[in-house]
């Protein structure tokens, strides 16, 4: 990938003291809004209320949250002991911002690791710089992730191919680039002719409003249709390989990603089109063995009769808002990481490929 | 079915001169508005508009639509051939409304033949009392059918049942009752208990704003769910049947329904949970054989990307919308028409009861 990102979802500018930012992916398509954030509870609502969202972007985004958690120790120069116990809780306060992405509680644990690690820093200022670098080694580790899932995903793809994707995993929900959207994205950079199916991801439209604007950003043929319309447009040949993101994968492969995945791994494979699914390692949660055992965020029923504006349904209706599902891994044909694809899915080559470590 | 219906969609008040309404489908589930139309473009209008939907209420709606379309030559005392070729221009004119739902067409025929059968009527307020004695014939017809329909449908549903149905196919979308609704309220009614999951059904989510609604009028219990989470409540085992509505069968069974029903069916038969069909033999079309060659209606980009208020998805997107789907006959266990059940469905036993003479 050489085409520079034409926009950024996290950025930090200056030291330790200086400016975090998300672009407010609540404003998109039509308001590209760069929303500054000031405290550890304005973090904590962002990713809260989906200003960032995507599994690897959500613990990019914690990882500078406890960096700003602490400028208010580095402005009154606290002791360090004061300071490292403002960053722990901070550790802790962010993790409760989202239960299913297992890239919230990864960040946070590096984030705990390097304060644990350093119980005699000189200062707060000291502690600070170390946890900033800590989080910019996270926000760039996740950018040689997503070239690197965009290259072995991309791979996947022959010339012609219609690929479907749901919700959205693009530069949004990464550092750049994103992780399936880096495949679809570097597949065109390299010149393949492919055509991409976004379904709009109802309740929150995140393929409506952020997938096809990221394609249109990049200049990829895109289509948009309703959910209930993927195994339509399989039936009617436009489909040649669906690829998804994931919120959490487990030792045995089986991937909790958006509500409505599952139903598209479903019909997919009810006509034979492969079903992949791109995460960066960091996203696997070796703990668990089969995807029953992902805590399932239940959202607001809200979203669902009054998400878009007016509301929709009666009042006093029952609802019920599961923000994931969990595809098991026999519907999944790979899952592609940036350290290589696993194929087929099974718990020997998904703990070979999470275990290795890199050279 | 003893319980009296709590709504009507459509109403017919008065002599050939009375006034027709119907029941705003586009103002629920807020408001209850009767509509009155008073012209043949007016009807056309609110079935462009959805105001009136559902293929047994499009065709109800068409057949008085025609008596609306004589009501200036009524009241003008117009020369019979006059009337004659101003309801037959009428019918022309209503067929061109809607391309998918047979039943538009078979309702209009009636009306054709009804016109032509009686060359030699006496004056233009004759014909139209015998095309309003028609219409309601059409329209009494219907209130049988749905209950036939309900009684043969409740048969399907057990004790304790969870049952899945898409768009809308209750009162509203018929006479009253229903067609794969008036078998769920029929069930309720003579006290099985079933809970309903209901589709949101995008773009214009007719399961949220009608299902929901009409299933509160008559107390079933029910969940609104969206479309994308219809495989995951079946993988969760809450789901022990799936029953919609029909807008054209063909020959062999292959069904066209409102679009998302057929990856609906597909989860079925990945979960091995019975799928049904439930319409009266007008919608069947036995001068088709297979589904594709079922024209299937295109609608409006603007109902997905910004259908429900504000804009949500970026402009100049492309989008593909196309408001039914054809379920082939090998994913359905079984049709529910107002005569018995087709099953297995194929093309001899969908012959035999399509074409039997009513006793």
């Amino acid at each position: 990938m050489s085409q520079a990102p034409p926009y950024a979802s996290i950025t930090w500018s200056g030291d330790s003291l200086g400016e975090m930012r998300v672009l407010d992916q609540t404003e998109l398509p039509l308001n590209l809004v760069m929303r500054p954030l000031g405290s550890v509870q304005e973090v904590h609502e962002a990713i809260v209320a989906l200003r960032v969202r995507g599994a690897p972007a959500i613990g990019i985004a914690a990882a500078y949250g406890v960096v700003v958690a602490l400028q208010d120790s580095i402005r009154n120069r606290a002791a360090t002991a004061v300071a490292s116990q403002v960053a722990r809780n901070a550790c802790d306060y962010l993790a409760t911002s989202r239960p299913t992405a297992v890239n919230l509680f990864w960040a946070l644990d590096r984030m705990r690791r390097k304060i644990d690690a350093n119980p005699s820093v000189a200062s707060a200022v000291e502690l600070g710089n170390l946890l900033l670098r800590e989080a910019r080694l996270i926000h760039d580790e996740d950018r040689s992730m997503c070239h690197a899932i965009g290259d072995y995903g991309a791979s996947l793809f022959d010339e012609g191919f219609g690929v479907l994707t749901h919700c959205n995993t693009g530069g949004l929900a990464t550092s750049e680039y994103g992780t399936a959207l880096a495949a679809i994205i570097t597949a065109h950079a390299v010149g393949k002719k492919i055509h991409v199916f976004a379904d709009e991801t109802r309740p929150l439209l995140q393929g409506a409003r952020l997938t096809m604007w990221e394609l249109q950003q990049y200049g990829v043929p895109s289509t948009l249709i309703c959910d209930s319309m993927a195994a339509q447009v399989m039936r009617e040949g436009k489909i040649q390989a669906v690829i998804v993101g994931a919120d959490r994968i487990t030792a045995r492969g089986d991937t909790a990603n958006k509500i409505g995945t599952y139903g598209v791994a479903v019909a997919a494979r009810h006509h034979n089109i492969p079903f992949y699914v791109a995460a960066p390692t960091s996203t696997f949660d070796l703990s668990i063995i089969g995807g029953d055992s992902i805590p399932i965020e239940q959202r607001k029923p809200e979203e669902i009769t009054q998400g878009l504006g007016r509301r929709t349904a009666p009042p006093d209706c029952m609802v019920y808002n599961p923000a994931f599902d969990v595809t098991p891994a026999e519907l999944i044909t790979a899952i592609v990481t940036e350290r290589g694809i696993i194929h087929p899915v099974d718990e020997d080559r998904v703990r070979a490929m999470v275990e290795k470590r890199t050279a």
